[in-house]
């Protein structure tokens, strides 16, 4: 429960009217009149309301039939501006956008995710300010803050849950120190989650059901079921990387377990496998750039790692039937050869209903995928009926 | 697209107030107006609406504060009934019901779904009118079907899609057959959506997450997933049957792949796997038989099967992260070997943070969840505020 929702007025009608016009599409008041159902008047005065809070803003003459030509209005996304926020083990991007996701500015940098949620959100902080001071926009015109941790989330209250990876950070109140600092709706998720909504949100908006995977240290998914995020009943779904390969190697995991797709298939796991074979590779960086250098060993066990996945993937496809399934991840920059090995397993083991029309992709947003879902995160929390209601208010 | 929908006049706004209502509890206008932020006047000619239709009663009068007390109304699901029909391969269940899922009559067979929708289809029809005529209904009383088929079904369409075991029904118009003979809406799905829609909202109606799992000639998965069913793209979601079994036996399955969870876990894999050892089964009917007999292979082949399922189980577990999952179907009916196969292996190979609130439970339902469901779906449909808006005008 942020502050937004938690003082939001009586509604005026305004930001349920708005909803209508978050398609972008021009419209006249008649347009809206008779999508609604309502008077002009209570048409005309909810327009004025929108139209001074700039969330919409003219859009023209629409062609008349006689008569003065009516004035049309669409739906601005440069009326405010969001901070999209994207945190990894060792890396940080932030994005400001607009509200339809448009980056504005951008910086990414190393970071030690270990230093603990003080120094990491300072930081944050810091960069969100020369953000907003590069795209030259006031600090008013921030709304809300977008945030992928690489950890699990609790999602409706977005603190980090026993995170692996990120030690200090359990049961942070991260929301509530980032608002303390720039006093608007900060949104966490699990970066996976963001990255799925990221890539479908700016590739695959007509698809409603989209498994993202990102294959790195970890593996995970996030999946778009029925066209929203599916978290589960604790927040973990999706959690791939500790499901037991078909095959059954038996390699021990961090996890305690054995025979996990984390342990054969992850950066870490092919680096071993490479290190095994005489060739020194500590990470999956390691990896991608043996393979980008022409290494056949490394071309070889990044394409077995992918028959693994793919034999997980082909248990996903058959209980959640997805139209898309997109690879992304620091392993999937090492090219073709892991969709490959995904491909060859999962068409093989799947029956024909669940994979005649799905298709596995790379993912197209150039590791983008996460900012562009922590932006679209945030935007969409602000622009909700009771949100719009509330700034107009 | 039902003649309902499509023909639906423009709302009165009735259906939408009579939404409020079906929870149950006793409302006054007053409480309405309330709700609703209308006019009192407004709300007493929608009242008037819904008291005419039946689907509202006069619910006694509330306590007062002084004065006159008020009359409260409440939702009444003894105003029509819907009939429910569960078909399997060898047998079906049909069950009418009042709006809430109360059976007042009820029949089942032995039937042949191989014989084709018409001789099917035409029994259908002649035990909706005796299940009328039993509960004393006139057959204007029926205001929906709800069916569920052992077979793939589009969902949008109510047609069996290249259902293996339903020879002649491939693509069949099966909502149209049964609308044309008992002139209402006719929802079908797949027998084991219903099946979890039917254990789900008469024993978990409270779980946002739940997998019903079939164990029978076929093994499936109908899933719940942020409270409602989830089909996926092609509406095959759910379909454990053929999922690579970890540990990967090389049985033979009859979809042409080997390993699959139906070639071991079945009722049929199980008979096989008991004939292999001396004793003498051809079904899940016999090894439930077997193993209630006191059969000792028959509870270790069962135990085992669940062991198999348990692995299964555990990848959707680590994917969808549920906090219920139901074991139904025939086999279920052995008892605890099963149950307990599953269990060991779905809590050794899932993540703590993914157990520690999940419950694996055997069907509560005793056959009925397939009717359940069905009743459930048919009276949904008639229950939305275009529906009601409908039979009111």
């Amino acid at each position: 429960m942020d502050e937004l929702t938690k003082f939001a007025p009586r509604p005026t009608g305004a930001g349920e009217m708005f909803q209508l016009l978050r398609d972008g599409q021009p419209r006249t008041r008649a347009d809206l009149a008779t999508l609604t159902g309502q008077a002009r008047s209570t048409i005309a005065a909810r327009v004025d309301l929108l139209l001074a809070s700039g969330f919409v803003a003219p859009a023209g003459e629409a062609t008349s039939t006689g008569g003065r030509p009516p004035a049309t209005f669409r739906f601005n996304p440069a009326a405010r501006v969001v901070l999209a926020v994207d945190l990894g083990a060792t890396h940080s991007r932030l994005a400001l956008t607009d509200l339809s996701g448009n980056v504005l500015a951008e910086h990414a940098e190393q970071i030690a995710i270990a230093e603990g949620p003080e120094p990491v959100l300072d930081r944050v902080v810091e960069l969100a300010h020369e953000l907003l001071a590069s795209a030259g926009r006031p600090d008013s015109d921030l709304v809300s803050v977008g945030m992928g941790l690489p950890g699990p989330v609790e999602h409706s209250t977005g603190r980090p849950i026993n995170p692996p990876i990120m030690p200090g950070w359990d049961d942070a109140d991260v929301p509530g120190l980032l608002n303390r600092r720039l006093h608007v709706p900060v949104l966490v998720d699990n970066d996976v989650n963001i990255m799925a909504l990221g890539e479908h949100t700016s590739q695959w908006p007509a698809v409603d059901h989209l498994l993202f995977v990102k294959v790195a240290t970890g593996i995970g998914a996030g999946i778009i079921f029925d066209g929203a995020i599916r978290r589960g009943a604790q927040g973990s779904a999706g959690d791939l990387g500790h499901i037991a390969v078909p095959g059954g190697l038996d390699l021990p995991c961090r996890c305690g377990n054995t025979g996990c797709l984390e342990a054969v298939a992850s950066g870490p796991a092919i680096a071993s496998a490479l290190t095994a074979l005489g060739t020194a590779a500590s990470s999956g960086a390691d990896v991608v750039a043996l393979v980008r250098a022409g290494d056949l060993d490394a071309s070889r066990e990044v394409r077995e790692a992918g028959r693994h996945i793919g034999g997980v993937l082909a248990a996903c496809v058959s209980m959640l039937n997805p139209s898309v399934i997109v690879i992304g991840g620091q392993v999937a920059e090492a090219g073709e050869h892991l969709i490959a090995g995904i491909r060859e397993v999962v068409y093989r083991r799947s029956l024909p209903l669940a994979t005649q029309h799905l298709r596995i992709v790379a993912s197209r947003t150039k590791g983008r995928a996460g900012v562009l879902g922590a932006s679209a995160m945030a935007a969409d929390h602000v622009l909700s009926a009771a949100a719009i209601d509330a700034h107009i208010a």
